[in-house]
């Protein structure tokens, strides 16, 4: 999911800069004899990769930051330094967002919030026109200004920027990402048609944890965490 | 303008694919391990070409048809073989066009109609949620079913497919057209200032070649039989 | 040697699609304005991963199947996305298959009979004088069709479609083989050179491992196993 | 028909190495940790170009040599300097030559006698095992050692080195160029079905200069010439 | 020459940025996670693209600008679109200069003087310690601030800017510029020393108009001009 | 600093071979028509692999050892096979060297002795004129004849070659150098602001491994075995 999110996020942002959206008006790619747009990805990891690599590819000057140096020179020899890595600190995101066209931001951390990398101050830097996605809207994205919005209002303008905070943006493309997400859930239900319920959660331990209830216990700690219940090791109750 | 527009056909064009705009909701670019969009593109020309550099950066499978081998051929070249070119005939483009998942109709011929190449029949065997874009709707398009549409009302459907026939695309990103527009023209803005206008019609056979009307006179060839006007050649006329 | 085989499976794939081998008759990497040939890769090993990158060299249409994402995602960055990876599974393997001028099984399992992906049905659905080749034909290949061949009588054809099914496919070009043994066996040599066998064996755990038999002692547990007989562990025989 | 000969010279290039065939033994673009072959070849026209483009596609190091600096720029740019481009003068040839794996012959000059570029003395400086392939041997091949070769018995070695000198090599490859074929024919086919022989004729210069007879009588220059009969202007025939 | 001079000017303007000789101290390709130095080349003909295609081949930013949109087009096609085209005019120059670390004048008219495009009051924009390279000098330079150094002595800093001047570029590399100065020559060489001087010169008009003197008379009207002698045409002299 | 000393060398080799350093005045990169030079590289570690992006990036001819099939087949991944990748061994040196234009050693080993790779007797075979960087003469170079120099003195010719090795090569780019520096302490030093010193000793294990010596005692085994002192750990100093 989140390669199809990294990959939507170019896509709607080019959108987002149409004028017709409240946008600058400008094409990413530029044309050949006028500048290409700047886009900035907050972010190396899966999703950030895939939005460089769609971005690089329409032929946008594109900069990544991330904190870690194996991830940016990944990207840098993947794209043979088509891109320009910077290391993430609070001056280069700021000298990087106050320039940028486009801003994406591509920091996921599983099961977890996502820190606040960009702040209202900041954004305020940026174009008249200009547009911000971020991708982990649903775990409350990493800049100050986003707020979750709709398939059907898809966005709004704050700061003079054109925020796209759409969640679940996976939804735009049901067809891409339900064959994404059956490629990673098949062999599951594939396991549990051939050996039954209970045989698969005992042949398989990632089965196991991502089990919530059984039999009318709880077996997950975060589920049984929010309701203020018990839980059990699932290991105990399928026996 | 045809860089511009060409460009822009494939972001639109993503843009009409996506679900909540009746498209059949894919990621042009596809993702691993799913299959990406096919893109099939008529005219191998400026538009065309720009069209097909924008489709493989963001990974679509993509053919290109032309009746011009040599501009297959360079197309070929620049991409690295990235890309299907195909000889247009009414056999190959009704078998691409029935396996697209985006057409973009790129036939551009200066100051004529554009020909019909793709049949509302070929359109209807196309797949639900599929997409069309014609960069040339100015001039009629090349496709039997689409028609003129606007900013504010882009789209509709047609035998079950997306059609875009938004006109002056290049409206959508105007900061960039304007740019190019101005590479093309700023020649003849700074002779025009510099020389005077009856100095830098004088001096500029293609500034000569571009006047409707001079002094009362209409002196281009088009606009005089559109009108059913005399006209005299410029040279004669500016002295 | 996989690297090899797998390089040399789109060389001799490429040979068995001429006429005069039975072979449909086609160029896999088409030439401007004809489409190229497509090239179904069953695995994305190191085997599958060379032969992609041949075959996307070439200019063919490359499809490449596993079942690790992980993988998937490396060839897709590698080659930016001028490949289509798909999540390997049975419906998968189908639509692929039946659509290819040439499939590649490259399932290679370390030491273990390779698991039969495709069925004689499925091949029975390809196009007469499209081929097959199979890397790992030595433990058995992954499509039911294949059987061993010799390099004096590559190929025969089974369900109208060429089989290639040489063994010791790194034979063809021992040249280029035995400077890729050498390499991994280099070191090997010298230390047996520099020490003695004893001294070699006794410092290198992986060149114990490898040992047969030492002394009259068989030290192999595989090759006791297939003679009936008993083993020791080789760091006891060295003493 | 220049560009499938070129692309099918390096795969019966690359056949004609492998060990069976009395080649060096050897894979054409090497494996990692093992230097891969050389590929030179002569002419940089469309034949000589689209070889280049598969050569180095496979990994091959290649040199290509041409009296044309424009066409050695070209080359040298659409595949990003990773060729090596040099001036044919018969010390770079001899030079070039000497160090081949594959020499590849691509000198075309159409309805002309190929030049002898390459002497036996100069063949005879190759290693044992290493190739040639002329794709202008129905004109004489542009090497002394080369002669005519049949689709049953294609190969033949000479000072060492394996001959490759099938005519009409497309025939390899009949479905991929009959469809190339077509693609420069058919609008002539369609001229002749709309408007009948003659009004096409009438209508079309290039298609009179294709004519051999008409009418009784000897239309082509050519063809008169080596049957030693009188011709007249196909316009004057047809009237 | 001009392709040398032009893929020289990366190579010494790197050097001029080097801390020792007066420069920025910074790497024109940077690294993962650093920003790379920005390249702004005046001039898309032979010298300017070859210049071009170091820049980004060493992972610079890389800025081109030309007054001609079809060499622009070209120079972003063959890159793949990895690097800025911009249309040249007053105020481009201007912008794109002030932000360089490197500007290379690369505005070669045969036979002509430079034009003066980059005047000192822009060059007293740039950082200090960044760097500029005419590979013009020898007709001037299109910089004002340029003149000429030798390779003994060649660089000099004003407005705080290194600025490089060797004329005679092509000398600090004679190995290389003799191989293609030889290219362009041996052709000449050779035919005179098969026919002798007057039959090459009745049989090649190039080598003709490339004649100063015959047999005491001047035979090229831009010497005679330079001499104030009268001049005859070399067909007339050479008889 | 790997990535920039790599980086860096192919730059300083490349103005070693200019004709006035005592070069054998080539262009690395060669032009349309005349060869590239040949750079080995030896190691394919960061040093190594930057080296090679870059010497690639130019037009070069380059060969990289390494003992590591793993890292060389990264780098034939990410180079798309434009690289030859060759196993490190005597003979496979001693073939590369003696032909090469630059060699540049790029074998770093942490904390180690660089091992010698390169005899006097190789260099010897070497052509005159050529040239030889070494990015580890900090830790001694990995090739006999290399000897330390200085950024005022950089070069010595021996064996006919000439030497560059300048110590602390990042040096040279010093501000590229402080910001890649400043990318991989920066956080070390904002958490010493943030919690003080012997906070963020306490926090952090990397930066106690990297204590030299604490409020009067040696904490760190490397420094105390240097001086004959006693060492106590870190943490037990720090409490």
């Amino acid at each position: 999911m989140s390669e199809v999110a990294g990959r939507l996020a170019v896509q709607v942002g080019a959108w987002c800069l149409q004028r017709e959206n409240g946008g600058r008006g400008i094409l990413l790619g530029g044309v050949s004899g006028v500048r290409p747009g700047k886009v900035v990805i907050l972010g190396a990891g899966i999703a950030g990769t895939s939005a460089c690599q769609v971005a690089v590819g329409v032929g946008a000057h594109v900069s990544i930051l991330d904190v870690n140096p194996t991830k940016l020179r990944y990207v840098h020899d993947i794209l043979h330094g088509h891109v320009t890595t910077v290391m993430s600190n609070r001056a280069n995101v700021e000298e990087e967002v106050s320039s940028a066209d486009l801003v994406i931001g591509a920091v996921l951390i599983p099961g977890a919030k996502t820190p606040r990398l960009v702040s209202r101050a900041q954004i305020a830097t940026m174009r008249t026109g200009t547009a911000i996605v971020d991708v982990a809207i649903d775990q409350g994205g990493c800049i100050e200004t986003i707020r979750p919005t709709t398939h059907h209002d898809p966005i709004f303008v704050e700061e003079g920027v054109v925020h796209y905070g759409v969640t679940n943006m996976p939804g735009i493309v049901p067809n891409t990402s339900t064959n994404a997400l059956t490629n990673a859930t098949l062999a599951y239900a594939m396991a549990i048609a051939d050996e039954g319920l209970e045989g698969a959660l005992r042949a398989d331990e990632a089965l196991r944890k991502a089990l919530n209830t059984y039999d009318g216990t709880v077996t997950h700690v975060g589920v049984a965490a929010a309701f203020g219940l018990e839980h059990r090791e699932p290991a105990d109750v399928v026996g």
